[in-house]
């Protein structure tokens, strides 16, 4: 089976970013990432889980085909065949001979063969002839997704004019958009993970000592992407002697592509350069911050799981060894008498830190609360945060957190997004919490609040925030940029103080 | 300074459970929570973080007197004293000589006073006159919050009647209710934990490998409490020999009551039974299922940090023992080389593990899916659960873990609520998750989905599902009891369908 096997992108909804940070490797600094205070648009584009995938024979112009095994009607498939090239003519003269939402073996319609190309004359015929544009296909795709996630706004556009289901709309943030499916029922087959990794097909993405191996985008965007590797760059000794980790598949279908990610220490990283010159292995903050979306999700996962993997190799229990199972999502005590092996400890599994992150809203709604730290760049201004405690809900740590870095009390939380923060992998649940008091720390009596986190913190007005949003801040105050989900709470605030003007 | 010492009760807002538990030590069974599925109500109670501090006199009537350090008229503090204490006729006498919104030092109006006492007359007397219903006091809280925490109800309906602005009214789930302040900033203070681990005002809570040593309450409600113990009862020696955290003080006041929990081997355990002999060590659950709300708050938090400090006792960086520190709240590398010692790491830290637990609706919204556990008792249902990964937000993991367990593909996620699940130490996030296919995996062609987790999961219309939330299901099929968060995604979903009939 031929595969497609291309980056998955999903810049249609992302705004280019007008300065290059320095090369990896520099010590990061914030005052790029200043620049780079564009709005990060949120974005309905759902990634579908699956690549596209091929079977039998592919054509010289890379269209989908799916010549299933048996049952479509030869009519039928060339009308998908060429609402994906965007014939027109064929198109419109199999309309009458065919169901117009006949589905390929995988659920996709003729809709969704043209939205996947941008074949928006094709997609306006069938729309115009009355097909059905809420069909879903095998994965739960919508036309319109499929169409979003490739890149094709025009079409996207049709599209969207005319749906009429209810389309989730759901915010995502940085660092979450990943393609895989994590297949994790694969984790325990260790036959088979060997047998992917010796598969030609099989991509590795490369890291040493948890800094990744990336390459540029072609212009304009310039984006990070991985340096793709398969085995027989890599070779079987190398991944023997480095940690090795399964990241997933590239759809639902157990035998499409698997991806994993390899962790070598320096003395072997020159493998990286040999087969890509122009490649870095990079301080992972901040120049993460500047991948494809997707290629952000899948350094996410592979980034925490490999950190966790070299800061607990020896069990909390006991103190004894460790080794690695389940294609690097778990760790087992090699003392078998250990309590750890007994029953489902978490001691054997990868670690997430839950932390809240808050837009403090004043009493009369008009200003929000924004605090900098120290090791924040001047004039830098960022939402409060803190790590989540055991036996806390979410809004009490959110509560507390705010009280004990403000002095402020909050009374309502809610929560707004959530974002994995993969430094090392930290999980941020991003919230709108509503102050019922609005003195500030200074002024309180009360010398218990913490003042060792926070440099500052103060009311912003809302015009005041836009203007830091925006990047026109009269004295260069400025907030994170979209990356960041503390730049989505703030915008998520001002933007609905607007709409209730 | 004489503090009140009284245990915070929340049973206001929550209905009584009919049927006892068998007794601690005994094997936990669900049968007997079958019978505890009574609706646990939607709380509009903030438990306010202060127990009602008093300085100076304590009358013998035990009310509250806030004789401030000097700038407090006598009129004044007549006109506080009578509201706290229900005398119409004093009160009456006064209203012309003072403003009837006169706070104490710690901002506590005559209305708070009075709704802190239940006296509901004075109340409508206030309100009739024209005071402020929507003061807030030092600690951000309204009079209609304090008579709801302090369980008098027919004040809190006057009150809330006449409440102008919007209160935040929020999900508290159980196990969420904690009534202490952790005053986090002390645990660094060790000569001050040390002096309030000696002070006879501090309150021990007693645990024996990690076993929660409790009483019974009065009836009718039976519910479970802590044995509270002073130094005197415990002594300098056992907290040596055994595992000591400081669980927070009684109000934001820093000279407040301090709680700490100790956690003994059992060698030494008989000094429980020694001063409380109607005591027992409890298996924690299902127990604590059935504690007093804040007293399961405190439980939350002590039993993760205990179970934590048991499970964690080696570096998992480089194997070495490590030491306690900060009030229990961090363990320290007793190997200063070791990268964990370096910046902030979390090795150090207790953890939280981040778990989402979600109802799933049918694409057409008139069913849920709920599934079975094998380890679950015969009949009962709940919502499908899994733990979060690396990499990936809270929504991700919803429609992972669905897909994963039952193969639905999910839309939108919409997060309801959380909850601290102190087995040891998860955090539930419970969404309500939007299902856009409906074949459940038996009928789906892709053998991938894993099967080990779910026995059974199944669509349950919302008649069938109010059934067996009121216990009443035909066949006698159930759902978790009320301080399950199932059970309160469940309840919002029924609720909210009917509201839109």
């Amino acid at each position: 089976m031929t595969l497609f096997s291309r980056t998955l992108r999903c810049q249609a909804a992302f705004r280019r970013f007008p300065v290059e940070l320095s090369s990896p490797g520099a010590p990061g600094t914030f005052n790029n990432i200043r620049k780079l205070s564009q709005t990060f648009s949120r974005t309905s584009c759902r990634a579908p889980v699956e690549a596209v995938a091929v079977r039998g024979k592919m054509n010289n112009n890379n269209y989908p085909l799916d010549y299933s095994r048996g049952g479509i009607k030869e009519f039928n498939q060339r009308f998908l065949d060429s609402a994906a090239r965007g014939d027109l003519a064929e198109i419109s003269g199999l309309l009458g001979a065919v169901d117009i939402n006949v589905k390929s073996e995988r659920g996709w319609t003729a809709l969704m063969f043209a939205a996947r190309n941008g074949q928006t004359h094709v997609i306006s015929i069938l729309i115009e002839r009355g097909c059905d544009v809420n069909c879903l296909n095998a994965s739960g795709q919508t036309a319109l997704e499929i169409a979003r996630f490739w890149n094709h706004s025009e079409a996207a556009s049709v599209l969207s004019q005319h749906k009429q289901g209810v389309e989730f709309d759901q915010i995502h943030n940085y660092f979450s958009l990943n393609p895989l499916y994590r297949a994790s029922e694969m984790r325990k087959d260790t036959a088979g993970l060997q047998a992917a990794k010796n598969n030609m097909s099989t991509k590795f993405v490369l890291f040493s000592d948890q800094k990744p191996f990336l390459l540029r985008s072609e212009e304009p965007s310039r984006k990070y992407k991985f340096a793709v590797f398969n085995i027989n760059q890599l070779g079987t000794e190398l991944l023997e002697r480095g940690t090795v980790i399964f990241l997933g598949l590239e759809t639902w279908d157990p035998d499409s592509n698997a991806w994993f990610a390899v962790d070598i220490k320096e003395e072997l990283s020159d493998i990286g350069p040999k087969f890509f010159p122009e490649g870095k292995y990079a301080t992972p903050f901040p120049v993460t911050m500047q991948m494809e979306p997707t290629q952000a999700g899948i350094f996410a996962e592979a980034h925490s799981v490999l950190c966790w993997l070299d800061k607990y190799k020896f069990c909390s229990t006991c103190g004894s060894a460790t080794k690695i199972a389940e294609g690097g999502y778990k760790r087992v005590c090699q003392n078998w008498e250990c309590s750890s092996n007994k029953g489902v400890q978490n001691t054997c599994y990868p670690r997430v830190d839950p932390s809240l992150i808050m837009l403090v809203v004043s009493p009369d709604k008009k200003d929000c609360l924004l605090g900098r730290q120290k090791r924040f760049p001047p004039k830098m201004y960022s939402c409060l945060a803190g790590f989540m405690e055991p036996g806390e809900c979410l809004e009490d740590t959110c509560r507390r957190e705010v009280e004990e870095e403000s002095g402020i009390k909050v009374g309502r939380v809610d929560y707004h997004s959530s974002q994995p923060w993969p430094f090392p992998a930290v999980l941020m649940l991003g919230c709108i919490a509503y102050a019922r008091t609005s003195a500030l720390k200074c002024s309180k009596p009360y010398p218990q609040v913490d003042t060792s986190e926070l440099e500052e913190a103060r009311w912003f007005s809302r015009a005041e925030v836009a203007q830091m949003l925006a990047g026109q801040h009269p004295h260069g105050l400025y907030v994170p940029p979209g990356e960041a989900i503390a730049h989505q709470l703030i915008k998520s605030w001002v933007a609905s103080s607007f709409s209730n003007l």
